[in-house]
Order: structure tokens, then sequence, then C-alpha cells
């Protein structure tokens, strides 16, 4: 049995980068980037105005002839004297020999000529070429998370696709002869089996959508033969159940016998102890408890981190926040805790029903609350750490 | 021209709850419950041993004959006398007579027979039936959040389809004569239009994910045959340019004439002043300024909420965090900033190029800092308030 600290340590340590792939930037949301980008265009690509007004070569006069228009769009080769200008638009070119552009507010215009009320200085609402970047300048360098943003800058420099890494496929291994499929009629001594519904889900909200779940009897031949179909195809493997005492072993014969590698069984912590984590050439294998509410905290602490330095996050777990405690709380069991929570913008409450079986807390919780094994007690008022999910 | 406040007022007001619809349990992640729901059957719904051990009648006695087995998945109609027990594994049935699970670990065992080493408690290790949830009680109330958790209960309960609001539809109409699509050549005076991928991006964000864009030229004509095609097929319309003081009256024109309601025009806020809200029947129309990073700023500031409030959510806004400013600021425009920013545990730090034509800065923000109109100085150290993005 290990500490909560090593196991994420383990973890951390075994979860190779995912392969490379190119990717269309419409769809490289939440990918983290595995290349430097430099700009192919200098943005702006021409010297653009950051107003609707009049461009015109700035001097001492106040009037000029309007001799012709840049709308945006346009691109004009309109030549100016010194005391004429151009109608133009945000955005829009700003012809060849102009320096300034006078702001609409700040003109009176009839229709061939303008005069201004309130001079700009020289080069005012001109925007250089290259003011945002330069041609060949880095636009991201790599290990640069992709936001809405970053899609907006790539696309504006007209950079279609970039090289990210990949998202680990995952495949969900449910075990348990007690599990009937929700919609079916309860046989006695039968459970609805929940678990891969709610890690597909929990997947989703990091961004993992290729998830396929697959049921097995409880039996080693049965197990056997399901992992060793499963295990080459992907890069994340989840058991849910057979992993307390009384059913393990098989489980455990069944990882070893196709060559996964044990890293570390049972963590000293609550809920959430029986878990097995292990490894076959990339792929990770985590076998989570069955209980509903130990298999999603699992998930949260040790599956996140997994997943997200997989993808080539940097920050691999969930923040964590200080809030002040509530109520005081006594820890009797030398093991790390991880308590259903409902936090705000100062306080958190722990919440009722702490139950590893029960997910109704968990369902109305927003954090996991973290009492160290070496915590014996909590006091009201004391800045406790937790982490937001949901 | 309105405050921050008053917008966000508006918008509120306006933006009505989406209709009901059943969806599938495993598709329901982030979606807000429209019906309360009762539970179907009693969780567990029959009494189960919360351990791997043996079922017996709790009596003085230390030794009992070992009768049968119950493993998880069985139902068993075996008889218990005083001094019998059943073999029992965590989740199983616990036969009728029996009301007390001893683990394992607690127990010396031969082929036939147990020694009790340590005697537990009348009860123990045996969850009743509708210990989770007792049959026809609430399960959720409506207006609940749906997480991966709340996922797992409902399943674990047998319910397969459950009463959501719907997500809104959204429509991105982009006009720009000067815009070119990533990918292929660019013409002198154009740029390459970003804010359609941009915005899909934002809208995946929170869970948006049927999103149709449109381009439109700028004229009338074009603009409000486009319109009259969009907004009865959509439930939120976002346009993205043609919004500023030279072009704005034909979108607008266009907007009136196809029967649009101008609810605002322009905001007091720094970057992303020229933004129109309207409304026709129960569609929302915000007509974004072009600029990328205004275009972006506003989104989170005023099409999350309204897409929140669709969905039912009853916190509508991006939460809000306070950090300890790491160098002063001047504001002295009058107007309500939305600085991009990045933040830690504890501080946070303006970052450099605010310009609301950049959209770098924005890619590599965390957060936009809140400078109130009225506020004309931030001082270092001073607390402020942020929203987390990204």
């Amino acid at each position: 049995m290990i500490q909560v600290e090593q196991a994420l340590s383990i973890i951390a340590e075994n979860s190779t980068t995912m392969p490379v792939q190119k990717i269309s930037v419409q769809k490289a949301l939440g990918y983290i980037l595995a290349e430097t980008i430099y700009s192919p265009i200098n943005m702006p690509p021409f010297r653009q105005s950051a107003m609707d007004g009049y461009a015109f070569i700035h001097s001492e006069k106040h009037q000029y002839d309007v001799i012709g228009i840049s709308q945006a769009g346009d691109h004009t080769d309109i030549k100016l004297k010194e005391n004429e200008a151009v109608r133009i638009f945000t955005g829009a070119f700003v012809p060849k020999d102009a320096d300034t552009v006078v702001m609409q507010e700040h003109v009176m215009a009839n229709e061939n000529s303008i005069l201004i009320t309130k001079m700009p200085k020289q080069f005012t609402n001109v925007r250089a070429k290259g003011e945002q970047i330069v041609k060949e300048d880095v636009v991201f360098e790599a290990n640069t998370l992709i936001t809405p943003a970053a899609i907006g800058f790539l696309a504006c420099l007209g950079i279609t696709e970039v090289e990210v890494y990949k998202k680990p496929k995952v495949a969900i291994l449910v075990t348990g002869n007690e599990l009937v499929k929700a919609g079916k009629e309860l046989p006695k001594g039968k459970i609805y089996e929940s678990n891969s519904v709610m890690l597909q889900a929990a997947l989703q909200t990091i961004g993992i959508k290729k998830v396929k779940s697959f049921k097995v009897k409880d039996n080693l031949k049965a197990t056997k033969k399901a992992l060793k179909n499963i295990l080459p195809k992907f890069d994340i493997v989840l058991i849910s159940g057979g992993i307390s005492v009384g059913d393990y072993d098989f489980v455990k014969e069944a990882l070893l016998e196709n060559g996964v590698q044990e890293l570390f069984y049972k963590i000293n912590q609550k809920p959430g102890k029986p878990m097995f984590f292990g490894s076959k050439n990339e792929t990770l294998v985590f076998a989570l408890p069955g209980n509903p509410a130990s298999s999603l905290t699992n998930f949260y602490i040790y599956v996140y981190p997994a997943i997200k330095n997989r993808m080539g996050f940097s920050d691999i777990h969930l923040p964590k926040l200080v809030r002040k405690l509530n109520t005081g709380f006594i820890n009797t069991t030398g093991k790390t805790l991880f308590l259903k929570a409902l936090y705000d913008e100062t306080n958190v409450t722990i919440l009722e029903g702490q139950s590893s079986a029960m997910l109704n807390t968990f369902a109305i919780a927003n954090s996991l609350l973290i009492v160290p094994h070496d915590k014996e007690s909590l006091k009201k008022d004391e800045q406790v750490t937790l982490l937001p999910i949901n």
C-alpha cells in the first residue's frame, strides 16, 4: 500500500506523451501544440486603418479634397497629393502616401472635401504592416494549449493545420456478474451497471470522446481474452470492478498473463483504496474500484492527470483551491480522505453521505476536499485545500 | 450607450429558457434537468453485503458451519439456522435470516466452517434495502445540472431518459468583403476570416456543438435575405462585424426590416463597445464587433450568460475570482475595461498587448480582469476581480 503522493508520482512517470498528428485548426480546441508555429504572413498584411475616417498626408493644413475611397477589402493605387484625402473605413488599406487617418467624428465634410476640426498627431489610426506579428516570427511555441483565441489567431494568419499530441483512445472494461444494463427488468440480486456511462461522461468533460465500453463475465478466461483484444488497441484501459480482495486475483492474473506490468496496487486513501495501476508498452491500465463514488474519485485524482500528461499538458492535475472550512472534521483513519464538498467564494462545507457506494452526494458536490493521511483533525475556519469538479 | 451592468440585466431578462426535450441519460452531460426525477427502485434493491466475508445470524457463538455461498449477482433462498453462515462477497444478496456480515480478515476458515476471531456488532456490513434511496423518493430536483456523478446515479437506478432544457441552436453570420477563407491565397487589401472558427471554438467550450456559419456580402439586400433565412431557424444568432459606425446602419436596417427588436446598442466598455443586442420571438441576436479580441470578450461577457440562461442554468455568468494585482493600473477612459490577464493561486498580472485587433495576448491569457468604469486607478497589491477563461 502506498501513499497518494507516491501513486501520483508513479502515474506521472509512466504516462508518456502521445504521438503527434496533423489536425485541422477548426478541430484543434483543447489540444496541445507539438510544434512551434511560425507566421506565414505579416499581420496585418498591409497598413490598415484603425478607424472610419479620412486618410491623408499629415501637415498643417486643415482642408483636404476627397479624391477617392478605400473600403475594407479594397486595394487602391490612388496617389495622394498634400492637399488630398481618401475616405477610409476600419480595416481598410491605407493608400501608399498617406500616413495618418483622422476619425470621421473630428471632421466636417461635404461631398468633395473635408475640414479637420481636431487634428490628430502624425501616424495616428494607422496600424503598421506586421504590427501584430511579422512574417516568420513565432506565433506559438510548442506545448501551447489551443484555446478559442489561439484558434482565432491561427486562422487569421491563414494557418489551416497544426501538429498536436493525439488524444488517447480509452477503453472501459466492466466486470461484474451482478450488473444489468439500464432499461431492462432488474432480476433479484442484480443491480444496474452505471460506472461505464459515468466514466464516459467524466472523460467527456476533458475532451475524450472516443471511448469504447466492453463488458465481461467474472471469470479468468473471459477477462484474459477481453484484455488480449483490448490492450493493443487502446492507450488507456479503465477496468471497473473486480479489484477488491474477493475477486481481485483473477483480474490481476488476467492482466499479468497479458504482459501488463504492475506499478502499484492499493493506495492509503478513502474512498478508492483498492486500485491497480499498470502498463504494457505505452498503454496504461487503471483497475478502478467498483463502488461508483470510489471509481469517480480515482478518475479525478489519477486518471485525469494521466490523460493530461499523455496529451502533453504541463499542468496535469485538477487546479487546487483554498477555502475556509465551515465545520471541524476528525480523521481517525490514518488515510488520505477525499470528501465530497460544496465551496463558494470564501468557504467550503463537507457534505453528508460520504459512503463509497453512494453517488447522490457526488452529484451535488462541486469539489473534493483533501484531508492528508497524517492530519488527524481539521478545525472550523481552518484553510483547507480542495479540487473543483463538475 | 449603456453600462455593462445594464447590458447584462437586459440580456438576462430577454433570454428565455429553451423548450424541453427527452434525452438519453448517456447524452445528458451538461444539460439542466427540466423535471424532478423520482426513483423507480430501492437502491440497493436488496440487503447487500458491504464486504467480502460471511453472513450469519448475530449471536454469542464464534463457530459456524458454512452451508452455502452468495456471490454478487446471485439470489439465494438459503435458510440459515443459528449456527450457520454463508460465504458472501461485496455487493451480494444477504440471505433472508442473516443480519450481520463478518469480514473475511476477522475469520479463521476451513472448508466447511469458520471461527470468528473478532466479532462484529449486530447489523455490521449489511447495507439496508433502500439505504441510498427509497423507491418514489426524489433523485434530483428540477433545474439540477447533470454531472458525471449524476449520470452515474441515474444509470444505477435504471433510468435511461430524462427531460432537459434543449441547447440553443446557434448561427454565426460573418460580414465583411475584406475576408478570405484560410487556405486560399490572400489578395491585396484582404485578410483571413477568423471570427467564425474562434466563436465556434468558444461555443464548444460550453457544450454548444450545433453551430452553423454563414457568410454574406457587405450589402443591405444580401444581409436582409441571409437574416430572413437564418432568424426563424436558430435560437441565437451571432453576427460578426458590420457593427461599427461606418457600416452599422445596413446591418441594423436588415435586422429591423426582419422584425428584430433593438434592445441595446453600444456599451460603455473597452474593448467591445460597438455591440448590438436584439430579439425576435425567442431568438436572440448579438451583432458582435468585427475586431477579434472585442468579439471574443463580448462572447464571454454577454453571449455566454445568454446561452447559460437559455439552457436553464441558475449561475449564468463566468465565475468570479479575486486576486492581488501585481502592478498598478490607470483607467482614464471612463469605460469598463476587460483586460487580458494571467492569474495564479494568489496574484494576477495584466498582460502587454490589449489592442482589440490582437488575439495573441488573448490566446495566452487565462482570465479577463475587470476594471469598473468609475474606477480611475488600481493600486499594486489591490484585490481585483477577474473572470477565468480557457
